[in-house]
């Protein structure tokens, strides 16, 4: 947020007896509690968000020109998270030998986070308009792009090449997006069976690409 | 559709003016036309359905309890659809050297269908109630029995292992959704490659799972 806004907000904190310092964050989080784990995000209105943050619906438009922005927002806070986990599992990559057991526990991981963000992502890939589906792609390609970058690392550390890295970095992306979204409607006993099932699976891909480029 | 209902259909075709003999098929048609590309199942009312279908609210009832089973019953029938694709692929299997693009195409195809079922799957994956959730997982879960049963047919014919049958099913089960799940968002020529892409997805997976099967 701006510094006019903010200083604007403390002017009619002191004039309005209705809360008005919020924060974009605020409202943003006010979505997600209102989203709970099935609403989609078509279905809320301006009006309900503010008044889960606590702020008239005129001072909604200091943050988000619509709700659609918003969610846009979220978004791609749900890709920066995701991009969060890259960069922690290079870290972990000198300490532990499982990078990909790391980065799929804090994947689903993420799932559980108190801010839901995640979760909407995952549902509006389905079910939201043409801009929130095309929102969810491209932070899912960012996700790819510094994925693929990770491998073309480890094919110069470590000697093994991958099959197109691209491919490669898109089907484990996406093979991992599709088992954290089916945890949804599972136990936490059956959450730590899905974490196993999806190392193998990535292990595989990994393995079969790694195949595929010495053969070509 | 029992005797029973058919002959009070035709009944009160005979005294009522509006129509009554609609099917099952007919309202679950309606529903889908409905829904459209956006609409989460949730929004559907019954009402809405039955002056789709051109009947009655009342005589929804002789089909389905309430909209939550019509949505349960459009889950089986895109799940009969998908397993469908098994099944031809097994017949091409003899015919055609890559039962993997055939399959793959076919998937996509289901897509465009006339009949939307497969769009409702993939949308209520991520926002349906526990309820629909659970119905898309058994659906799938029945498809990757299937091809999990291809899998090892394989296996006897070739003599080629694959590492854990019903991972190796389930990870290109999951993966062929998801990349399904985002074609929807895209051109016609984006869809082209997405087909390739998914098809040299799957030979990763299988040529890893070979090559697991082999150090195992």
């Amino acid at each position: 947020m701006g510094i006019r806004t903010r200083r604007k907000n403390k002017q009619e904190a002191e004039t309005s007896s209705r809360r008005t310092q919020v924060t974009a964050q605020d409202l943003m989080d006010a979505a997600v509690r209102l989203l709970g784990t099935h609403r989609s995000v078509s279905t809320l209105s301006l009006r309900e968000i503010a008044r889960e943050a606590g702020i008239a619906p005129n001072s909604f438009y200091r943050h988000f020109r619509d709700v659609d922005e918003l969610t846009v927002a979220l978004i791609d806070q749900a890709g920066r998270a995701l991009r969060g986990i890259i960069r922690e599992a290079r870290q972990r990559l000198s300490m532990e030998r499982s990078a990909i057991r790391t980065s799929v526990e804090a994947f689903m991981d993420q799932l559980d986070a108190d801010e839901k963000y995640l979760q909407v992502l995952l549902r509006e890939m389905s079910t939201g308009s043409d801009a929130f589906r095309q929102a969810v792609e491209r932070e899912l390609t960012y996700f790819e792009d510094e994925l693929r970058d990770e491998l073309e690392r480890m094919e110069k550390l470590t000697g093994h090449a991958t099959f197109e890295p691209a491919l490669t970095a898109k089907a484990i992306t996406r093979l991992v997006v599709a088992m954290g979204a089916s945890a949804a409607s599972q136990s936490v006993d059956q959450r730590a069976e899905l974490i196993d099932q999806t190392v193998i699976m990535i292990r595989m891909i990994m393995v079969g690409s790694q195949a595929m480029a010495k053969k070509a």
